[in-house]
């Protein structure tokens, strides 16, 4: 087909470069010419995705072997793809960055979240922040995609309607995100031994989590937004609860209304809000694999607090589907591609 | 498409028929109808199903309510299938049943095996198992399915190469299987309540299993077939290990050749027997929402002993994958439409 | 032993009473001498809490056979204890209720909290808030003990310090409980149903927490508290990050001071804030089977919010650990006795 | 108290060292004086054992610092006790080495089991193999304990009465265990990273399993025994069903009376076999932190096939709760001193 495009995959052997590999390999329009690893190069792909078996032949090879692609598609440690980016841009027309190395427009901004200087403040400019729902326009024809944060977009999607409506109070926002063990990535360490995690909720991120900068260079206006993140026994998967405040006058309608009018068309936004049944409320277990993000709310008429919630696989609208979102946008595509799988019941 | 068939699911709440209605929704020949459910009536299937969610606006409908429909499939509780047969074959040309109520050949194996008699005996003829590994020339346009037993498929699969060609002894074969909670179905009791079950590895059928018949059935030659049966934490899966006795002068190669002669243009069989790393045998957890079955195998050459491995996901290729292979193959269809899904990793 | 005393335990086969059964079974001045169960009259407790095989022989009788007992432990459905007071009144000297029905001192709150009258208003001023950190001086002697609530313990045991010496502003105080399913009860529902729960984060309290009222009336000054529960896989425990700002002027130091103020004796408060290390702030993990309450904190001085973390287990210092501590104070027997266990690692 | 001992753990940062220094510090006996970890010297021992918090103020210290002390219990990683005894030997009268080192007599099958030689096979025949079922009379008074294996132990339990009283075929006989991942011990690695383990089923010993060595040395008659090795879930417990044959004339009341027979007096053997419930037969789940041994089986009266089910805690009775017991029996302490917690339901 004319339309197909090839893919290189930097970074591959991680948890986001796996999840971007999969569902690139179920792209009608994408076809997977290279996937990297320093650790596996030489490895078949399905020694460490073993979900791709009988699905890919590909072996990993070294960065250093990269060649030219359509795409290349970064899954490599924070820090690491700023460093490098002339490298990447040497081979490939449209980048996308999995990481947080392009998502902050503001150096200062960057240098005081990761506590070090952006090794190339000047690209910043470029780079478009791989959130379709705020960014669509932006996509069409984007070559630079700073794939939106896990958390950031959990936290994002959930307040951007009421913030740019001004059905929020411009008072504290409190956001708890209870995270699944895939977000901490695919290395082991002693906090992710299955024996001190496996029945563990552990907080880890109490406070200074590294996504509020993203989420409030994302959301408009000027409030203070707290966000405590803590881990779960699950393996993928965020449930972000929102704590924040509707000014006199207004009702859960006006939520309701605010994100029909922003998300009414938007193939990947559901809002769950359900009188009976045993689920209500978004829930990430059902979203493994997925690209939805699921929003919900509640609202206590007595205290005018609104309590958001949303609910996303952090590898998939979190990372990968998101991504993979962003390209079908810039590339005209149609915006579902490749992104249709429902999730399971039960699991 | 002139080649779309519509399909009606009657007893469509529970897990089975659910995943069948998954399935079915993504089948691009495949056009559901109608989904009954006596307890739902009336309720969005998303109700029962919320990952359905913006994918189906189906309501349940009463079973009387049944209309007509190129295929009728079958997911009600043991017993229920047989008794009304006629009225399910006055509204389908195919009908396939997932139940226990149709594969057994021998009348008086099912009085055995379920205490009491069969309501059609007659008509026990006219079905063929669905297991298209097996049955896939009978298969090709069958009108009568009895979709294969889940547990009864981890251990056919596992067996029917080395059975046919004789590469175990005809002595004791002892399987045991590990089972997602899931298999019991939908209704809550107090063995599935969450407080009781969910650290729990609980024998719930050391002897006796009702899969045993089918099994036999299934496999050739005549040796003694013992089942085990024990439920583990997870929601989907079985890994059924089998120990079993290799003739003298047979190695493990004789293992892989017979695997590799039976199976090796099997589009959903895997053989799962890597040297190094940690995904080195089957594992269900790779195999929730796919209809793969992942074989291994491990022989011990002091003994003879052969250690068989062998995982699915009950719901998928242990059921409602299985039955949707088996639809593909009776209507002519590519074996894999619709069943593309690889699984994910990490889950 | 002249000290042993008498207790019967009624509505003894749910799990707060299973746990406190426990307890009892292995406090050496108790001896236990009924356990009631209208659904498993006549059966061994052990058929209904395995755990206690070849600890204790008894079987369940109906509650209409209680016997006379120095204490008498309620372990009944919400609303089921004030109904029938007068006839436990009768049988022991010491009444201990775990459930709901005395906890309120106030009968207006209690019908806004419970959507009906109390049965018993009257009697309400007679019985102390089982929380012996707060209560230590009303335990001694008390005849009547209402055992605080599970969430409203861990809210409590965080909040009172900072709140009874001012340490916090008195803005919205916002608590995030992560709660076990025990919580839930001993009855299976489509809710605890194990296939719908296992992978589940589900809001089930956004807004509305009966247990707000509670603590409402256990703290200090005035200020407006919003509670929001979540369910997770676990099986007991609740972990409790709650939200607070602290005032100009004040920091992390004060917060310290607070809690070794007022809980420096505390034999079961431990506070856990450790720079190092994966076990660096409380986890419910850690407490199965115990009496602690671990507390923690951080704070952001950007921001002068306190992120407040307390862990318990629900069935242990959230309810039957807690009634076994104000039991031993009431009869001035040492405090920790029975409620020595240190809890699991790794577990 | 003239009776108390004082006790030195080696290598107690790992898992079975921590569980052995929570019940030695429970015990009223013992006197725990040191506890060394080369990796952790220096640090509380609460950093690596959380659960201790409060309970003990001990550091680490370096094995080169180790004092006199009446008893030394090595809990170091295999191979490494054997080569360095004479060292331990010289520092405590009683040694308990809760390693694989010692616990086999015949130093050729070691080195079939091990891969090398024994490093001091001259020192074998003075330990007394730690399981008291087995070797009460030789514990007592015994100065050199080697710790029975985990799964050694689950396997021995159930299958010594009937092996000892004839009441199994002398052909094969089959163990699988379900074993936590505690039982891989306190290092993290690419197999215990949670992401890749919460979910899985993975059998990571097919055949060869180490302990087969053991368990044929401590079982009566010659009969080939198979084992094979999954590991589950769960972070504690081992539930291992094995598959036997009774001769012709047998039933299962010659189960029944055999068990009775030898462990009619037993503190910590629970024969479990109940008609009606959801805890019929034994469950890990209910045993972390017991020492108990829950025995169980069900018989296929028309082949003679056996089913026995055998659950332990691995860190318990498998490991840290034996030891303890051998201990006890050793001084003629009551035998159940410091091991009376009865587990925990639910959990």
């Amino acid at each position: 087909m004319s339309e197909q495009k090839t893919v290189a995959i930097v970074g591959g052997s991680g948890y986001a470069g796996g999840e971007f590999l999969r569902l690139a390999l179920n792209h009608p329009n994408l076809k997977v010419t290279q996937v990297t690893s320093e650790r596996s190069a030489g490895l078949p792909v399905t020694m460490v995705h073993p979900n791709l078996r009988s699905r890919s032949n590909l072996k990993f090879t070294k960065m250093a072997e990269l060649q030219d692609a359509d795409i290349v598609v970064l899954a490599l440690p924070h820090g690491s793809a700023a460093k490098r980016i002339a490298e990447f841009e040497a081979r490939g027309r449209v980048i996308v960055d999995l990481s947080a190395d392009f998502r902050l427009k503001d150096p200062e901004v960057y240098r005081a979240t990761y506590g070090e200087d952006h090794p190339a403040p000047d690209k910043l400019g470029e780079w478009v922040y791989g959130n379709p729902e705020l960014h669509r326009a932006e996509l069409r024809d984007a070559t630079r995609i700073a794939c939106a944060g896990c958390f950031a977009t959990s936290v994002i999607l959930a307040l951007y309607p009421l913030l740019k409506l001004g059905v929020l109070l411009p008072k504290d926002i409190i956001a708890t995100g209870l995270v699944g063990s895939s977000a901490a990535g695919a290395s082991s360490s002693d906090a992710s031994h299955h024996p001190e995690r496996a029945g563990s909720l552990r907080v880890y991120k109490p406070i200074g989590h590294r996504h509020t900068a993203e989420a409030q260079q994302e959301l408009p206006g000027n409030f203070p937004l707290h966000l405590t993140a803590i881990s779960t026994p699950r393996v993928r998967g965020i449930l972000t609860t929102i704590q924040a405040w509707i000014p006199d006058g207004y009702s859960d309608r006006d939520v309701w209304s605010a994100y029909r009018e922003v998300y009414g068309q938007e193939p990947f936004i559901r809002i769950v809000k359900v009188a009976k049944g045993i689920h209500r409320y978004p829930d990430p277990m059902l979203l493994d694999g997925t690209n939805f993000c699921d929003l919900g709310f509640e609202m206590d008429n007595d205290t005018g607090r609104v309590v958001l919630m949303s609910a996303i696989d952090n590898l998939g609208k979190g990372t990968a589907g998101h991504a993979l979102q962003s390209l079908n946008i810039a590339h005209g595509w149609e915006e579902t591609l490749g992104l249709e799988f429902t999730g399971l019941h039960p699991v």
